[in-house]
Formats: C-alpha cells, structure tokens, sequence
C-alpha cells in the first residue's frame, strides 16, 4: 500500500517541479502544457502513455489539438504519492526536451 | 469554407450514430467509451489521432485509465459539421471492432 505524501513533503516534491499547481477542491496536481501542433502533442501523450503503462500509474488528461493538461493523483491512497512525484518528473523531462 | 449541418441534417445524421449525445450549452456532440484497459483505452485513441491528423480534424478528448471521453465540433464553422459526423462514424466503426 502506497502511502500519502506528508504537506511537508508534497509542498517540497512540487516546488522542485515545472509548473505544477494544486487542484482545487481535490488532493491532486494539474499541469498545462502548449506544444507546436496536434503531432508534437500526441507524440508527447504516447511517449507519457507508455511510461505511466510501465509505472502502472496513469494520468488524467485532456487534449484539444496542441493543448494537454495533465491531472495526476493516487487513487489508492487518495492523494499525492511519491509515484504522482515520478511521473510528474518524467512529464516535465520530455516537455523540455530532455 | 466549411458550412454547419441544418437541424434537419443534424438530427438525422446523429441518429444514425452511436452513443452520441448534444453537449449542453454548446453546439457539439460527445460520446463517452469504456475499454477493458489502459492499453486498449490509449490503444484507441492512437487510431483515432492518425485518422484525425489525416482529415486535419482533431477532436477534444479526455481519458482516464479505460475511460475515454470525445467531443466533436468544428471550430471553423462554430457547430457541426460533415467533418464530425465522417470522425464520429470512424470512431463508431473502430469502437465497435470493425
């Protein structure tokens, strides 16, 4: 059973981050990302797909063309875990090109 | 330039659809899918994206796990039209396991 990160520990882990911001109204983190066109977009969500497949962790998202926001949080533990951390990191990694 | 459906053609054409309904307070239709998997959810939506690249006609969407949720409307002409029906019929053929 994974367990809940403490606020000290959730407020650490998304300040080191790119651009996540908390969720109102639930114990989950949200990232909005703009890419050149729908290609680059889904290119994005697939490579995302395939790792939270392998992670057993998935996301929430939206995408309209270019535009993808991501809703991550561990349903199993009703809130932010070290795996929503990992994932998240994973995310901003190739949003930047890494 | 591309021209809305008339109410008539509108009705007609959405009936002969599968599991679309009107969103409320907008002129576009949805259609919510269920899969077995993450992998068959995303696997899914990877033909869809092909198909729409290839019509230039991309859809809204959301997914979470094996739910999948798609909104059709055609921003240029502020409703819908021949292009959402002929995505949607797409959509409802591979849905469908055709």
């Amino acid at each position: 059973m994974i367990e809940k990160l403490s606020s000290e520990q959730r407020a650490t882990q998304i300040a080191q981050l790119d651009g996540w911001q908390n969720v109102e109204g639930r114990d989950a983190i949200k990232r909005q990302l703009k890419f050149a066109d729908f290609n680059e977009a889904f290119g994005f969500m697939t490579r995302v797909a395939i790792k939270a497949q392998e992670m057993d962790h998935h996301p929430e998202w939206f995408n309209v063309y270019s535009n993808v926001e991501i809703t991550l949080s561990t349903h199993d533990a009703n809130g932010i875990t070290e795996r929503d951390i990992r994932l998240a990191r994973f995310i901003d990694e190739i949003a930047a090109g890494k």
